[in-house]
């Protein structure tokens, strides 16, 4: 028997567009430009302009379905597209503005944007672009002052072209809304499709009191960039809720940070972890001399957070969340929360638990299977794949791309490696890719490594799996020595032995001038694994 | 285009009763049975149980679809029958355990319920409905520790026949989960289905910071009894956020609610303003006697909470949470959370916002429609008609019935009359039956009302409407004076004079010796109406 409830009453962004428009219109929208002024306006003129930049883009063709990118930093008229692409039914496809040309050619012709929205500081980046794509209209938001070029449409005149009086086409909540492309370290990027009733859903899982815990009380500065899972999603649920936001435009220094911190009294804001350590930094080198909002708090993700971050911003009164997701989860996963039963526990152990990637938020469920696809005991030691599945994790990529990131049952191979702790506290260690797979066990190279690098004589290192004719995969550690210090292979293996069972210790120790790198500074485990496919016990 | 997430993944309560499971199995639940000792347990024993109750049921014959009944206090074997129905497909019909044998019978005839589950404690009220009804299994809760009478199933045994191991069916998220008929004060009741969707949706809607706020860390205590509007969906939050549960069963009593309040550290509790009128005379008799919970915050729904009962319990540092809803809203509507920018407003204006009925939660639309169909402004003045749209609001009843309650547009009319004050806050006024509509203007029958029994000599007093040939309506007042007191009709009507606009003011003041009630205790303002509907103005 069916319910008589309105199930029919889509799960859009419509909804929450109105809801602010209606409750919220004064509400602030400030943004940092580029020339460094403050741009203030109001929900309600963000409003009037996302139905105009709704109307523009109808009159000028677009379509529902049509893909409408933008390229831009966080600023309100990044927000104005997130809205006002959306409410006519085409898809706001955000671009990774620190892409290569070439990446960003492949990934508008891939995703066959028909305009593109951008910022003119960023013409610069757009002009190595655009002789290797096709888009139809390029839509430039003069935040320079200087006149956009007469090749390209100008945002303001675009916006004056449409009607403040928009009406909405209908839409349904499975309709897709957005879209990223994941910046995976191998293959080409992949496309992901939000539907707007993901992207609703999502907003719930994220505002909930025991996830991030969002109000209309807060001001919201997303300091990840809206290119990258559309800002985590923050702006939709500031949206939903009425919060005040603060958009960092181009300056991520820590300087310019804290001092929109203070200056807009943010209360909750949200990055990567090396953002996070710049600015503890600089608080640490000035104690008492920023003056934030009381309750101010920190969301990190994108990259675990060491333990020690969290301790330095505690010593200041402001709280780390630590969170985990993928593009492909929108991206909230799991936010690391203790529960009230170990709140009696010691502050070690409370600290490692806040370090961890931490329990699944309402919704998403989460699954940790070994090798042979047996859900592993929650004993902190037993590795595993984790897995995903819920309202707002992709069930396929753009175009049908890599199926193989699917179980047959239905669930997201996140392709990293975890453990659960007691509690169900879930712990990354590895990414698939790089685990070694030693006689069915699996050994993280990334423990490894971090244990590693706490080597005196050692300024960096990076393990991987070589062949192994008895165990399929046996880990050799490739190693960076400090200048004029020295370490043998024995002394190394000495040194890891107490923190690892036996059988984790490299048994191979290769001593290099240099590890080779990616283009955003991390190990390329893949060139390194090429460099050694031919190793050889007897090379050592 | 479609999106390409797992919009299939259907919000069922099964995702729920897993995560609490597997996250928070020690959290506790406490029931006051009727003997008055307190039972425990934790969600790892409900969860088990839950299982083998719905294992039971489908091994008893019950289809998907089905409607199983519960005649019941808050306890935790509600709870089992709350979730361990829903999970097999079936459909969770509470039965309003203060409703005559008449109506009962009735409501359980017309939901053609199969089986039902009880309290022995209920058997008395039982007994005096069975002959009236025909459902083919009555299971008996054995609480009072007595045997079962024959004739009934023992709950235990029959959980005992029931698997561990249930293996749920699909259920999409539209079907039906829950039932509860509205207690209308006109009329028969009319059965309302809750999906799975939208009781999902509404823990969400529910959970958030600005709407109620629930987390993990909270102790919950529903006070509104689980027959109620499924306690206000309070027990599917918990579920959802793993908050410890406390079940007062049949003791509602001030003494034993704070004593629970007490012992069991409740942060959260729910109910009618009558049960809060209570408490609050025992604080008020009793300062600083009782050590609550630091963080204890009250909802108060159902009724219009009193500005003064507010007050009196912020002294105890206890916050009053004012909410509206109706069983066809699930029920949550709106909240009176006061919008940041009020803040600075002064105290009075607070907690004149605070007794409003407040803003709709996000996803919940809300409109007050004047009789010409105009949305009314925001000037607290203008009355209209309160009508709601959204995820979680019924679109029908159940069999068809009473379809004038949705306008064509698709809202539901909630037949309270309400004005919009400046900010959006929504401030019920009447019930449109009620208000006198006086050449085309609203007038408030309960504002009269409440400005009358203000008069030192009025006990009592009920306005209602009476034919007018030139207005169509006017208001007469029917009065019970103190014993002792007169006053004269123009004596009240100076009395109210400086409070209303002249053409509010009553026509016809009425002395009676009574006034007529419902079973419940309200004024009978149908009976009140046929009283006078020959009333002729000479009368007076």
């Amino acid at each position: 028997m069916k319910g008589l409830m309105m199930d029919d009453y889509p799960l859009t962004m419509i909804t929450i567009l109105e809801r602010v428009a209606k409750y919220f219109a004064n509400h602030e929208i400030v943004t940092r430009r580029p020339d460094r002024t403050l741009h203030r306006y109001t929900y309600g003129e963000f409003y009037r302009r996302s139905h105009k930049l709704a109307s523009a883009l109808v009159k000028a063709g677009i379509k529902p379905g049509d893909r409408v990118a933008t390229l831009m930093w966080n600023s309100y008229s990044h927000l104005e597209a997130y809205f006002g692409i959306p409410i006519t039914g085409a898809v706001m496809h955000t671009l990774n503005l620190r892409l290569s040309p070439q990446d960003l050619a492949y990934i508008i012709n891939h995703a066959e944007d028909r305009f593109i929205i951008l910022e003119d500081v960023l013409l610069p980046l757009f002009e190595q672009v655009k002789n290797q794509i096709n888009v139809e209209k390029v839509i430039v938001v003069p935040f320079s002052g200087k006149p956009v070029p007469g090749e390209y449409i100008d945002y303001e005149q675009f916006l004056a072209t449409g009607d403040e009086s928009f009406s909405y086409p209908k839409i349904a909540e499975t309709d897709a809304a957005a879209m990223c492309y994941t910046s995976g370290t191998t293959g080409r990027p992949k496309g992901v499709l939000y539907s707007h009733r993901s992207l609703m859903l999502h907003s719930f899982g994220l505002a909930l009191p025991d996830s991030i815990g969002i109000s209309m009380y807060d001001t919201l500065m997303p300091v990840v960039p809206m290119f990258h899972v559309n800002a985590w999603c923050i702006p939709y649920v500031a949206v939903m809720v009425g919060a005040k936001m603060v958009m960092p435009g181009p300056y991520l220094d820590p300087a310019s940070l804290v001092d929109l911190f203070e200056k807009e009294q943010v209360t909750l804001s949200a990055g990567v972890p090396t953002i996070w350590a710049g600015i503890i930094d600089l608080l640490d080198q000035n104690p008492g001399k920023f003056k934030f909002a009381p309750n101010l708090r920190l969301v990190v993700g994108g990259a675990a957070v060491p333990e020690a971050i969290i301790r330095r911003f505690d010593k200041h009164g402001i709280t780390v969340i630590h969170a985990w997701g993928m593009t492909e989860t929108t991206p909230l996963g799991t936010v690391a929360r203790i529960k009230p039963e170990h709140l009696t526990e010691s502050e070690d152990r409370k600290y490692q638990i806040r370090a961890t990637q931490g329990l699944p938020v309402p919704f998403v469920e989460a699954r940790v299977v070994d090798g042979e696809g047996n859900v592993v005991p929650e004993d902190g030691k037993t590795f595993g794949e984790l897995q995903v599945r819920g309202p707002w994790i992709a069930a396929q990529y753009y175009k049908g791309e890599n199926t193989g990131k699917w179980t047959e049952d239905g669930w997201f191979r996140t392709e990293d490696v975890a453990v659960v702790e007691p509690g169900g506290y879930i712990r990354l260690v590895d990414r698939t890719k790089d685990v070694i797979k030693s006689g069915g066990e699996w050994i993280s190279s990334v423990q490894l490594e971090n244990a590693l690098m706490g080597h005196p004589a050692v300024k960096e290192a990076a393990v991987i799996a070589v062949y192994d004719p008895k165990w399929q995969e046996r880990p050799l550690a490739a190693v960076v020595l400090r200048e004029g210090m020295t370490a043998t292979p024995d002394e190394l293996r000495e040194f890891l032995a107490p923190k690892f069972a036996k059988w984790w210790l490299p048994d191979y120790f290769v001593f290099v001038e240099q590890l080779p790198k990616t283009s955003t500074g991390k190990i390329a485990k893949v060139q390194l694994r090429e460099m050694f496919k031919d190793w050889k016990p007897e090379n050592n």
